[in-house]
């Protein structure tokens, strides 16, 4: 189907003093929508701003990363947070990320939770309620990006939050549209061919080969690539051109 | 002289997860403008947005309080963080404290940089520039709470900040207009009464005996009571009181 | 029955920086032995110097108090922490707290996990392996306290070490010798002369009382008293002096 | 010289959690002692386990690296911590370490305080004495690398600990024989035979050329290699080389 919008997102300004992560400079360029990092699972001030900065030159969507606040683990260790320790940190989270904007007067556009409580926000309806709670209160207008069919989304419906459906590039999935667990064989698609003939069927026609062959139906409107996936740079380049042909059209949702 | 104006701040809200620091409870009815702690010095996502609803509620003035990323020194040691460095973590716990303002629809009214930060931006006029160019570049409608004659007051007034000028109702004051230090004797003053009629002289007369008996003039806006000196709502609340009966007209700077 | 020894332990040197917590100077003369925090949930390297110390003076044994890296929750969050990290953290903490142990010149007695590592350990045997297999390979003369009938014990039986079985001074119990959950009613026992009562009779008899009514029987090496229940010195001394009534000895592993 | 015996050391175990930093896999076939960060700086228990194995397993000997307690200033900014603070910090960071060597068998063989931390003990006499304090009570035996001339020398010396005095393979020097700053051009030497050349004659004859062109007089017994100076493995193994070519014999202090 030409004509068809979608956005490119990934993980970025994840250094933290000393320590470099992530092949952020090569990402900028491919990418649509910037998942930038808000201190606690990653991220330092000056990481922050300078994917901020990097973000408003090359018109790239700026989206707060929040996770949980554990830095040694990188925030992919589920914790048995409250409700209200999740809606403060996000808050704050919210809150820091978006001075880094107003100083350097670019909106912010999306909000998408990181890893671990992503995942777990995924299934945990009361910590999607938390997530949404604070985004609401902060700022209705942020989009949420969440798994179609999680109970993030279904969070983020229900206080009328506009959602952005996520597809992952770089990963398989199980029959019932869940991701093929990281301990798995199957779990990462490197291949940036085969990456992107993946995306741009599921673009254009809304289907995905799940891990036993087996086709799913997804509607997505944002496709992630993990800044960690080895060759993340070849992949999100090989799923962009991938699309361009196919006739979408790759762009943040700002610029829609 | 009657109808002078005169702010009282303290710092609060910086209790940190089971750790509990401080007497909000009792600080909170008696003074007109918190400092309120950022998460980095002290203060977490709860104890913040506490503190902000209870300025809130209270009507009390809120200001951030960012300190040096030191929780286990409170933010009480120097470091040698570069411009830098402070600038953007000044901006980080901006935007940090303004999320909680947002949400509860209260407005930021002041910037306190906390402990060490305050005490090198006093006289270290390169991190005193780089607290107030996050201050400037954030929002330049906020106040910022400066020693009169420091290097912070100074940097301010260059980038055209208004500046409120802050005298402390329980320390001890050298000739020179500079706080004794705090391994000194005399650097605190514990005597509710002592402390009110030094203040009431100091806001009515413009003078304050120093440490070896001479007088210094000071003109100030706020006075400081620190929320861990010993007896602090006894201090403040004498304080207050004499104020009062002097004539002043107490009250925070957002509503003069 | 006359001649039964009992230990009594609490969590002490949990302060950080600024922030103090626990009535460790009340509860000191009332114990036995102490579990020590170990600086990831709690405890700074001046606050656990400090329980050591006031530990050797007393004659309270020493335990190692390891718990998640997680400070803002004080380590009452569960985190899905894998067992080579919870091996790698608390081979870390005992190290740390050792040293202490050895420039006082006293032995380390024990390791309690603390909070969320403990209730994780005791009924996830992955984590009570990783933790005994710290304790192992750093010193497998180490006692391990853990609930009776636990992962954590059978783990630290398997590995040929010592364990010392747990009861709760201040804690409701359900009918399978679970603790009733904080969440619940009855989750604390507050009442001194109660708490003495029930630990008399589970030392002299075997025997408590359950949530609902019915009788566990339990068989226990040691007392624990959280610190931070109300009253927790009060709770403690009676017990004291009602095992001391009932003939018991009370004293520490060490003093045997 | 022929016969001459000198010490090859290096920064290593840096990394944290997601972030790898440093060139370890390279340096550790070149260097003969390895400096082992404790986790304050860098470090995780993981890395640090890591290169306590890869050193044990090579023979290289092992170091504690203590820092201050800032891991987004990588240890890198002074902090006005006191002397109570920095001996807690040392003997807390000694333990943590020590907990690794001991379960794989391997004595730690020496202390050398990271960054700022050295820095400031190699001027400030009180907290020289504070880190020699720590290693004195910890473990006499333990070796101190220290600059000759410094105050972390003498603290050492008057404490009757062996000090292992340390030149710098990769950085310029004053006539005084201290470090050009990292600010002032001629900082680093990164010409992997400049350095061996500049070595060589400081290990066989003593001298060094300075800055300014002028000789300096130095007796060293280890060099120090920074990992994180461009090029450092090549540094490392071309020092190693032309010291072995000049007759040298390059190894740990412990296998002299």
């Amino acid at each position: 189907m030409s004509g068809r919008r979608i956005d490119l997102n990934s993980d970025l300004g994840e250094s933290f003093g000393a320590y470099s992560i992530g092949p952020d400079d090569q990402l900028f360029p491919v990418i649509t929508s910037a998942n930038i990092a808000c201190g606690f699972h990653g991220g330092d001030p000056r990481a922050i701003e300078a994917a901020v900065q990097e973000a408003s030159r090359r018109g790239v969507g700026i989206g707060a990363h929040p996770g949980f606040p554990d830095l040694v683990g990188f925030g992919r260790r589920e914790m048995a947070a409250s409700a209200v320790e999740v809606r403060g940190d996000v808050l704050y989270q919210l809150g820091a990320i978006s001075a880094f904007c107003r100083v350097h007067g670019v909106p912010l556009q999306h909000v998408k939770a990181h890893g671990a409580l992503y995942n777990l926000a995924s299934r945990d309806r009361e910590i999607g309620d938390a997530i949404c709670d604070a985004i609401a209160e902060y700022d209705s207008s942020l989009l949420v990006y969440a798994m179609p069919g999680s109970g993030l989304e279904q969070a983020a419906l229900d206080r009328g939050l506009s959602v952005f459906r996520e597809g992952f590039g770089d990963r398989g999935y199980n029959p019932d549209g869940t991701l093929v667990s990281r301990r798995s064989p199957g779990a990462l698609i490197t291949d940036p061919e085969l990456a992107a003939r993946r995306m741009v069927r599921l673009v254009t026609e809304g289907k995905l080969k799940a891990i036993d062959g087996s086709d799913i139906s997804l509607h997505i409107d944002t496709i992630c690539i993990h800044s960690d996936t080895p060759g993340a740079p070849e992949i999100a380049a090989a799923i962009r051109q991938g699309l361009a042909r196919a006739g979408a059209t790759v762009s943040a949702p700002g610029h829609r």
